[in-house]
């Protein structure tokens, strides 16, 4: 089995819809050894979140990504489907101590850490997910379980399982199914108690100013809001195809920073923070997304079904530009808001007879975008036949303005199946 | 300020798309008093649950759907906009013992009563909602007041207001936003408590006969399982457009009988329990729709917000008959499931200057349809002109399968600008 990735597929993208979006083309997967016979086929694309990610922890944020494709792509190699690798890179991307999922989430207005996750199977169409959960450190693995209880039927007494779980329930149902409970002290780490503290001043500060007691320091407040990135940034998530053709895709979250307990955002809302749908008769494309960003936003907006459906259309790059552009920063649903903060991956793959490597050969076409209208988002991306994963921060263009404007890139890699290659 | 209906827009279903389903049209509005002077125009249409409705309870379920529409109608002639009127409606339903929302929810596996609500404006298209909340009485006034506090703007220092909070931090937030605390006993009644203990009791007898030991009870189980109908009924819901043409919807559930703790339903889920978009340049038509049935293929379908989008062709009987076909009973979301239980609500509006009363006057068309897979659906409506509400039962017809049949019936109604009647 090989992945194969023609130079001259290397990802060009449209004409511009209006000034407010850049884009650069990412250099192609390296194409493989044609010597590799790994029974390998399969692409996973990850977010470390759409915020603000500077250049001092881009080190970090980068090798997670690197890692969490690893992790899902060791899992394709093992003969798992899309769904299993999808949670197996979340896993890795809620483990890191630099994300806002899992370890080290962002902590909420009482000291503790909440997380919300969800996971969506392309094939089954199924989707398991939890909100506001305490003292669990891999969401994700929730939520999936979730996912795969539900494929199984009806409950006891004819009872439907259910789909999602909130809190404290979340919580105990998880630990009942095998689940380790893990103490929100473990759970935070030193980065997210010094971003916590710095928080809480500033709110007490904000409140003061707020009230009429301090308009001098209501400047200084204004001006080092963006000086702390830790709070802006939001939650991960992955999207993978498998050897079979099938999508997956998931979603892990810490929530915003300060956030009241018991808010949800979009990491556990169906249609919002993932989505994943196989092929079938009025969808020519499999499609996967995966958002990050203000959850608010994303919910109102529903951002990750609204671009699944928008890469039905002929052209995925300008499909996703307009989704961004009308569906998102000039949504009316967000008709008040002066500056919206989200991202995304999406994929979306289809299968091919063609040119490569000879005519009859069913290929899988691939082609994966980001996108984003915060100041920058981290993505990391592979195929099961790369031996590491490329790994890239995306940044808004000098001079345009988070919110309002966006950046868009992405390239495309082709799949071939492993009988067909000598 | 009068509401008018011309009998000879009594609702008239297109043709049958399938032999699945039945039609059978409602007698239109009663034609008001022309020397009614009241400034008053609206429409609310209010369900009590898609489920079984039992003939011995009938009356009890007709007259708690004709109290919502008359606090929604008060509300109306008082001038208060769609999504004032449409809590006005949930509080009603929520208060009523018989439903299964607010006091009398279906109590958890634990013991405890834990519900769900959202409500939508379809002029800010602002949503709401809480889930898995416990101790509230009525649900949809805390869905309500996170709405109205999110339109006010940001928290201090930038903080994002919630849209969606669970289980105690919602409570919290209810009680510090001045919403009085109840307690899960006080929400019990003697009908939920018997429902529960009969549930629990079913519950391990099927779990007594899965596990192998009791052959011979699992036929008496399966016979008996349509016996309890107080199980099956689920979420409550009301829409309503106002004199200004505002649509707004509301959803309140106790979810699921036995369900889990921490489960949330699709009366908390955005595009899923209810949803309400004012016309705007790509719409001809405010819609507003409210659903009510299995959560878990509610939320896995989105069917508010399929409903919704379905509504803006032309014929909105076909429409909502085509939706409910199509991207529920036979949605490939659901593909696993034989038995697909839901029902809807919903109604649409337009401003036509057409014959009634004169050529030049600026009336309001709200044509009105409520659909369900279950035995039944109890439903109420009435115009801010009527002097009270019309109530019914709709059933399957006789033959017709749950869960793969579908009933539909509706009416249409027109609403007279005030100083255009003389």
């Amino acid at each position: 089995m090989e992945t194969l990735l023609s130079p001259s597929e290397e990802y060009q993208p449209s004409p511009a819809l209006s000034d407010t979006w850049c884009s650069s083309p990412v250099k192609p997967l390296d194409t493989p050894d044609k010597n590799d016979k790994r029974k390998a086929v399969g692409f996973v694309l990850v977010h470390a979140g759409a915020g603000y990610h500077s250049e001092s922890k881009a080190k970090e944020y980068k090798h997670v990504c690197k890692r969490a494709c690893q992790r899902a792509v060791d899992r394709l190699n093992a003969g798992a489907l899309a769904v299993d690798a999808v949670a197996a890179a979340l896993v890795e991307l809620e483990d890191s101590p630099f994300t806002n999922a899992g370890m080290g989430s962002n902590i909420n207005l009482c000291g503790d850490i909440e997380c919300d996750a969800s996971i969506m199977d392309g094939k089954t169409l199924h989707y398991g997910a939890v909100g506001a959960i305490r003292g669990i450190k891999n969401p994700v693995l929730v939520a999936n379980r979730l996912l795969s209880e539900a494929q199984k039927g009806k409950l006891s007494a004819g009872r439907i399982p259910p789909c999602f779980l909130v809190g404290e329930g979340a919580h105990d149902w998880a630990v009942s199914h095998g689940i380790m409970p893990c103490s929100s002290e473990k759970m935070a780490t030193k980065f997210s108690l010094s971003a916590y503290k710095r928080n809480k001043r500033k709110m007490e500060m904000a409140e003061k100013v707020e009230s009429g007691l301090n308009h001098q320091t209501k400047k200084k407040r204004q001006s080092s809001e963006n000086d702390n990135g830790s709070g802006l940034l939001d939650t991960v998530g992955a999207i993978v195809v498998d050897w079979e053709g099938n999508v997956a895709s998931a979603v892990s979250s810490g929530g915003l920073a300060m956030k009241h307990p018991g808010r949800v955002g979009q990491a556990a809302h169906h249609g919002c923070g993932c989505w994943a749908e196989n092929t079938r008769t009025q969808n020519p494309y499999s499609t996967a997304v995966s958002t990050s960003g203000c959850g608010e936003h994303l919910i109102r907006t529903m951002l990750a079904r609204e671009c699944s459906a928008a890469l039905q259309s002929d052209d995925a790059h300008q499909a996703l530009l307009e989704a961004m552009t009308n569906k998102f920063i000039s949504s009316p649903f967000l008709a008040g808001e002066d500056c919206v903060l989200g991202g995304v991956i999406v994929l979306r793959c289809s299968r091919c007879s063609d040119t490569q490597p000879s005519p009859d050969i069913q290929a899988i076409l691939v082609e994966f975008l980001w996108s984003h209208t915060t100041e920058s988002m981290c993505v990391g991306y592979m195929s099961a036949q790369d031996d590491k994963a490329k790994t890239h921060i995306s940044r808004l263009p000098p001079g345009a303005v988070a919110g309002r404007s966006l950046a868009i890139e992405g390239g495309v890699c082709r799949l071939v199946e492993p009988s067909t290659v000598d």
